[in-house]
């Protein structure tokens, strides 16, 4: 698999999830966006990066104590420790937001890694910390327990679920104020592509319902309208 | 039905749901709030209007295809280009949080018609565009699927249920930062009165909490407390 | 019970509910936070404070008429009005979000009392009032509807449960940003003392991840490591 | 407060939890069956009783530990040794299913006291036994872990939830195939009475309906209607 | 809407709903069993008929009292008054399974018009009697409160949502012991052609799994396995 | 590993889960039952087995069609073709009760293999048919759709989670009419014996019961209770 091209990122970072999951839906894919997790970071622009997954099961007391941390190869250090530049570290935690699945100090050690950013369908404790970071953190909310209270983390980089969504290893993570889609690793290209298209329609179509237009006849256009925006897309290249 | 009287209406701009929401309870209506939806927008001020309703059952996947919006009687397009002046929009999504019932362009087409609000107990795309928006708008949560991935519309102006609680077209909305309740048409008159009584007394008793006075016997007052009050009351008419 | 001594609150208020649920894990304690609750206030600092409980059960159309509160004796009312300065009031709602469990005013005279805080695992309304207030308070998202339109309270002070916590009188109770853990009263003040210790490490090992060290060997330390921060902590003292 | 006469219990015996609620409904109680439970066990007839109730809050790990049952005072063991004959123990586990909150040998301990049966909203373990037994049984399932797993039981006949109802002591309990419903204690002997008059003319109701009788002019009946109801039920008393 | 031939309803009598599920998903629908419902009656066979629907929202305590049931079009007597013979009466209530939408009488009524069966994704009461009856019937669950305390009817035969399926009236119910699917009407001619077609494949297929084929190879077939059937297909006409 | 012993799994099949769970709950593990499946079949006896599992991520519309059947490594048909006799095939669904996870061919397929039985915590189709098998089969419920709208299979015999316990590949999975408890490996032997003495004290308590004794001094036994059963025991070898 090659890596996603530099030129699919960074329009990927312009465009919205509302878009791609749009385009997504038109191929047939009606499941695409986490649900039930939200940005708990100060980020400012879109998260975009390949998919570096982590998979938890349900813990079991005897095996989650704190000591298993002291193992080099604990798969959840392991994970924050090798997640690729550029890639966003999707973490499967069934939904369970009763612990959580990372902090301050984790969160940290990707930064210094240049990853792309962070998903979970569990919780992050040291949110207030994590609300002040830049790079761009999506979970289902705040929770202090240990992730061993209710996590147990078995493998890296296989596909997991993630808010009820498929998420394989490479496929490409954006995310915005609305959330975060899931692109399939082959459709990247191609949803970028037409996503500047749309975008730029849908932004004369804000222009026109902005001067009083109805939404009928505009969005989607009447033959008539899209006349209109092709003069102006002529116009506003 | 006549129109809301704009007496009505601005006295309702100043009362909370709180005190709307017990002086219906006092009524015997115990479930008059809906659940599950918090304010998005960045409004400053109470939202009120007539309820304008708009219906989804389940999509289905043959008929929702992108295709049906070509359709200028698709009940979604419709209710947001019929919004009449100084209503609100309330949508019953069923409380399904897995697709926006609406986004940026619907929503500005709702403020260009001057529509009171917006209210969905699904969610909404767009997030952070709405997010800057005055007028106010409510609804579950952001999330970026097009509604057709789990929607279809297919009523306007009928009885819906939002969030739990029944809507009937023409009955009296009113949101603050509490969240929306629901005033049966007939009682908007009588209800915005006693709040303005009920919010000055409340008023008062804050006053005297804040000096130190305890609950019991403030608020309810006491015979002796109420006496205090209507002293009050009087000087500060 | 001897008071919570001055020392153990003052070094509560400055570590992390996340350090706090460690330490309880690594004691057997795994289910020591409770769920489901953020915070509503402006508070800057952490929420340190014995348990005052007020036990709600569901209410009864017939005895839960607004009358109720001309009672003296309601035990709602008697538990804003009688917790004592420094103490929690931690309310248990049994996770229903369907009603308030109390509001702006009973709020302010919390904070007349000088109680540490609240706690519900219910709704507040007056949230937007209540979000400018610096007492901290804690639960699960606002709602207009008058508490008894879903609840009947019957003991004040007895053993709760909150959020899937139990909670027993005198238990101390810290909140932060990442919500809110209940510490046994016994261990109070050994949890304090050792959670200073683990912070200051805790801070160490950002400083190392943040000039670029991995979490493996750093985060729990390898024997090196631990020598490196022996040596630091002995000049950072 | 006088025991349930006798007369109250038989007629209580024969008469529909769907009547009772019905009945309670027209005097505005709308809350009153227990939700999410179902009989386990092979009783034939309707249970009735008064409540005697046990309240239990979640476990903490050092408090429920199996050496509690050692204390001859530990509140779950001394609930089912203390319920009196003809009384059904209700037990408040605040609807959490993931443990057991009885078993084989605590409910025949009940049957041996000449119980009236047992209602919990959480689960209960040697469910096949239970299945067996004649004694009603009500509970939101079967589930094996100890009750400890989950549960602490503090109080014994003090007000409870119990599937979202208000439980007070000594109110009555009615159970058949469709659930459980509590009647307030002083209204029981008025809802008996009233209850078997309506199931006298529901009787007649369903043999117009076996007929061919419509619905509308028969339930409820129109003049015409309950003219011939009356002739019937005169000739039918 | 040409009435469904008698043909047609002969076979989806003899065909089951996972044969069906998986024929409509074939074609791109993946949502069509009804969610959350199970048979309460003692049907033996398969329920098939057109939907014919019935719509509530929630109740408003002012509305929603017993003596609405004078009112000779309350669309809930209406309906089971009107329902045609061999149609399933779908009722929509929104998954709420705190009360009844109908009990012995009304589907005794619809026994009597010769209806096919019935669906709510509500409860019933009067559940052991229905256990009794031949009448498919499905439901969320047995609950004993009247109707009246959480829904109210509003429209007869309109597009409604069911267990989290879109009906649309005149469209195909099949129920058998795995629960309920809504097929498309203008598909319900091709989908009973072929679902005889694949049930005979399945009855081969689990033929060869009991002389102890493996699954691979045979289901589906390989094309040496697919020749067998064939020979076998011929044979057994 | 070495196999579970013959005797292990004899003794297994005569004690209950309830037993077991306490005796792991006495070891410190209280989440070992997998949480909301029931037995489907007619099994007459316990199931004991090792775990042999399945893993499923949520489907994605393009990969899970229905030709991935044809691919004779897809991993939810190479794993009933693989467990080997004596195992229990365990399946983790994510608790999604939206589609079946098998249905009446693959779990004949099961027993045809000597399979020990069949645990998942998805639904199974064919319930009628499998209701009548006596291999035991636990499942959340019936439910018609195809696996794969909503399932992608992806592991065999990988750590997993199942009814919100994890799951490892050999553990000890032993079920009764109380639902399903996973003993691991380790222990299972001692399990075993420990819990034979303590059915056989449970007998003697409950015949003591049946005379009329309470609970307490009885369960957990009095020094004089203990002494009376240790007569009992040796007289009842």
């Amino acid at each position: 698999m090659e890596p996603l091209s530099e030129q699919t990122r960074q329009v990927l970072k312009t465009v919205s999830t509302a878009t791609i999951s749009t385009l997504l839906f038109k191929r047939g894919l009606r499941n695409t966006c986490v649900h039930g997790v939200r940005r708990m970071s100060a980020a400012k622009s879109n998260m975009v990066g390949e998919a570096f997954t982590l998979r938890n099961i349900p813990n079991r007391e005897d095996l989650d104590q704190v000591s298993v941390f002291q193992n080099p190869d604990h798969p959840q250090r392991k994970a924050y420790d090798n997640v690729p530049a550029g890639h966003v570290l999707m973490i499967d935690c069934r939904g369970d937001t009763r612990a959580a699945s990372g902090g301050g100090i984790l969160t940290t050690r990707l930064k210094m890694r240049d990853a792309a950013g962070l998903v979970s369908d569990g919780c992050l404790r040291d949110s207030e910390e994590i609300g002040r970071m830049e790079m761009p953190v999506y979970c289902a909310g705040p929770a202090a327990p240990l992730n061993l209270s209710r996590h147990h983390a078995v493998d890296i980089n296989v596909p997991i679920g993630c808010g009820g969504v498929a998420v394989y290893p490479g496929d490409i993570v954006v995310g915005d104020g609305d959330g975060v889609v899931i692109i399939p690793r082959h459709l990247a290209a191609e949803i970028a592509a037409e996503a500047v298209e749309m975008e730029k329609f849908e932004h004369y179509v804000m222009l026109e319902i902005e001067r009083g237009q109805p939404v009928i006849g505009t969005y989607p256009p009447s033959e008539e309208s899209r006349a209109r925006y092709q003069e102006w897309a002529n116009k506003n290249k």
